[in-house]
């Protein structure tokens, strides 16, 4: 085993290990004061060997910025969410920041109170994801100084950049698809009205099928972002008098109980029903058959929140002339959809 | 939308509010010096009228403490990881502390930066779900005075608790209930030996089935964490001269792949061929059959692991006598395993 230094380095230490003054060690390692780039080297040589740490609470006091940022999202369950974790906290680092990770559970309440540590311990720069509501908090905050990058949600009046995704372009995607197949009688199973996605989705959805003259009321199920209501509303779509041949599942949570009743119920994709889902688990592209779905771009979504953040915050970056950003959405056609007419 | 202040409020703002001397809403909000309830509360209730933020980088400077933790794991995208990361940001926020989360791909040289990164930013604790490299360091930041806690995976010589799975255990209990169910060709899908996991598990797969008398070299694969690898090795296993007539598949990414490819080649489970998986992701209770799996706890290792980080972390708080603790492996069976006489 290594041998442990049993007390933390000091600029003293620093000091005598580069043969320089205190105050010359001082000068190089808060970046203050000139000194010549021979002084800088032997100083910064000698405090890598000492094993000195910069001081980040004094750095902070001089510099007015900690290099620190939050993401503040409902949960990591979802694969969207984990995805932007991952790559929001990689993009940050590769810029020198550290992110602190806040999971609210959806809770507005926690939300608020995440914001508020964030703002108490200074950070930079907070990306968003977040409930849409607590935007007078966030605008204090953001009038503190604070870079803020609302991400996938953005409540009104929310300052900052919006990097979100294009809901109602993926549900038009996945209707036309749906129609150019030849399929008519098309069902939707959504998330709830209240929500962005939940709204944004069916009126792509709704908007397609009513120019195409087959929108029908009878064939439209929306509920809470859970399994089991897909698995409830799988089954009262297939129930109606005349059941669609195909369904668009715009409620990410809800393919997960469609899916496996649908082949409890024997109901064979696409032979019986041609489905299209939106975003996916890793899981889709192992079920029989691969499933279709709208890619909404996950991956692209954290890139470049992350990288508006990172502008935001540099000196002399602003925020103030807030902009909204789209990530367009991808279909990605796998073997749960195909014509509706029989293949030979 | 809301009013927006245009400068940070300070102590002489809250002062003004209060009704007191700076000096006196100074005591109050740095916890120095005495005033009486009245003043105090009187004060605190001017600080959050007015919005007064507590500086944190000033806060440090007195207190030595930054409230701030850093989670360092490979990915988020292991099941067992994500669960990892969101219950530890949410215990260690219960106890007043801020996460910083550090996403290292697995790679020991990225680990070390980010580890330099949270000892710079002076956090008050560490856990590390990581590499088992980087031990000088870890002991180096240890002596510093930052508490650590070793999850999952613990380098030989690491400072700090230990919460560990239970690989070994874990295995035995799969191997046994193949055997109990009076199978004999068990096949194993691991792995690399080089890992922690790869070789408890292939021990403790090995030792039961030896006891028994049931050991068999050519059922043995070991190979890389990736779908990729499991798709062949499952086809590997069941072109054996004797195929085995179960399989545990003890390395987790594997069986993604092990998985759809016994679909395509019609091997049904559990008729053809017994399977119990280690650790799922969501969709194994989907699976057809739902696939009976060891499950390793990640919940409740996460748990541990945050409150032994509260407990060192704490003032007075030691870990100067490190512990190892395990959290036990359950069974859970599912449809995937069943009698090796088929059923009437």
């Amino acid at each position: 085993m290594a041998s442990i230094p049993i007390r933390r380095a000091t600029l003293v230490d620093v000091a005598a290990a580069a043969g320089v003054s205190r105050s010359t060690a001082s000068r190089v390692l808060s970046g203050e004061g000139a000194v010549s780039a021979e002084t800088e080297a032997r100083v910064r040589a000698a405090a890598a060997e000492v094993g000195y740490l910069l001081n980040s609470a004094a750095r902070t006091l001089r510099t007015s910025r900690t290099m620190l940022t939050g993401l503040v999202l409902n949960n990591l369950v979802n694969a969207t969410f984990h995805v932007v974790a991952e790559i929001v906290q990689q993009r940050l680092a590769l810029a020198g920041y550290r992110m602190i990770l806040c999971v609210t559970g959806g809770q507005a309440a926690e939300e608020a109170d995440y914001l508020q540590t964030l703002a108490e311990q200074g950070v930079d720069g907070i990306i968003v994801a977040g409930s849409g509501a607590n935007i007078d908090q966030l605008n204090t905050i953001h009038a503190n100084g604070t870079a803020i990058v609302n991400l996938i949600r953005a409540g009104k009046g929310a300052p900052g950049d919006r990097v979100l995704a294009s809901d109602r372009d993926g549900a038009v995607l996945a209707t036309q698809e749906l129609l150019d197949l030849g399929h008519r009688r098309i069902g939707y199973i959504g998330g709830p009205a209240q929500t962005n996605s939940g709204r944004e989705r069916f009126h792509g959805y709704r908007s397609t099928l009513r120019t195409a003259g087959a929108f029908a009321d009878d064939l439209v199920l929306r509920g809470p972002f859970s399994p089991d209501f897909g698995a409830e509303a799988i089954k009262a779509i297939l129930r109606a008098p005349e059941p669609p041949s195909a369904v668009y599942i715009a409620n990410h949570e809800a393919s997960f109980g469609a899916l496996p009743t649908l082949r409890d119920l024997k109901v064979r994709l696409p032979d019986d029903l041609s489905l299209i889902a939106h975003d996916e688990p890793s899981w889709f592209q192992y079920w029989d058959p691969a499933v279709s779905i709208v890619d909404s771009g996950a991956t692209e979504l954290a890139e470049l929140a992350a990288s508006r953040l990172i502008a935001a915050m540099r000196p002399g970056g602003t925020d103030d002339k807030p902009r909204e950003f789209r990530v367009g959405a991808r279909l990605v056609t796998r073997g749960s959809s195909a014509p509706v007419t029989p293949r030979a």
